[in-house]
């Protein structure tokens, strides 16, 4: 049975082609690669179709970003395993650590699409909501180790816990791998994280937090 | 005494107004906002004349961005203070803690100075040695505390684990003030920087650098 070309099939298959083509560019060359002129070329549309497809170079550049956190939240989530069945303080440690792991090989391998993650701005714009869960679910990933560590911690508590381990590994990725601080060689980058995370992870496990 | 109006000192005071320039529209909309038209405005000159004074925008920025790592050390350095003469972990604990709270206060004041230490990108171009001088003086900032908690750890390793550790301080404050992921309220930030910072002192107190 052919499908039949509606008006609402052409322009999805635009869409896919146009977040494809951002994604690939943004891959190659970064944020500042993207121009609608080249964008249509690869999408094989005329540049004002663009506009039928998606509202704005902005919405473009947030979804082929969901492609990115989608990967990255897929090697999260295979890295974190469903850890011994233990709930041990060391088993909540290992898991931190192969999360922050998993998180600079993914940075590593694809730098360019990572950073456009963390680099986008839409200055005085709202965030969709779709974006923002996205973004979110990432974090989540912390709050199970978490729940070991911080047993008395509330739920709101542990999200806030988990985003900020979140954002210190992303802080010595971040840091680590830029060229204009003299990067740090990924092993011993990967070495470091590992120190510095079974630290937290130590110091939390022997303190119950004050601040519940 | 009138001093001589000489070329050489005209130009150090173009390029002086210049940076200044650069500082205050850093300062005033971001990175972004940077334009040769209107920094010659600002400065008072040709838009030509910009690169008799400076070799081009970049170096500019990176003029502006010493202004700032100057000032960001000088509130770091305040912070650290001199400490109560004791070596204990408390107290080196206690350094680190004022430090991250330094930094936190110096992002939050002025946000788009911070962010264009870290924005501003010369691909496949050498950062200067003056540039990269000042930044590695953050980072020495944390070594001192540092060699308290970690006694047997070589200077190279301690330099290391100072940038580390002042790179998952930046990544709590950055992803902390981060708009699109929903911003931290400062106080909240704080107090998470402070759980997390006492957790890996204490973390590291407790168990010797095994990779020295």
């Amino acid at each position: 049975m052919v499908k039949s070309d509606t008006t609402a099939g052409r322009r999805d298959r635009l869409r896919e082609a146009l977040v494809a083509a951002a994604e690939d560019t943004i891959a190659k060359g970064g944020l500042q690669e993207l121009r609608a002129r080249t964008l249509a070329e690869k999408a094989g549309c005329a540049v004002g179709a663009i506009y039928n497809a998606v509202a704005d170079l902005d919405e473009l550049v947030l979804l082929a970003n969901m492609r990115t956190l989608a990967a990255l939240e897929h090697e999260l989530t295979a890295a974190r395993g469903g850890g011994d069945g233990s709930n041990t303080a060391e088993t909540a440690i290992a898991q931190l650590v192969q999360l922050a792991h998993a998180y600079l090989a993914f940075a590593a391998a694809n730098t360019p699409r990572w950073r456009a993650l963390f680099d986008h701005q839409m200055p005085g714009r709202d965030i969709p909501d779709w974006y923002r869960d996205e973004q979110h679910r990432l974090f989540r990933q912390v709050e199970e180790p978490m729940r070991v560590l911080q047993p008395r911690a509330t739920p709101k508590r542990r999200a806030l816990l988990a985003r900020s381990l979140f954002s210190a590994v992303h802080g010595m990725v971040r840091l680590g791998l830029e060229e204009k601080l003299q990067a740090i060689p990924v092993t011993a980058l990967r070495e470091q994280i590992t120190f510095v995370i079974s630290a937290i992870g130590r110091g939390m496990a022997t303190e119950t937090d004050a601040a519940q």
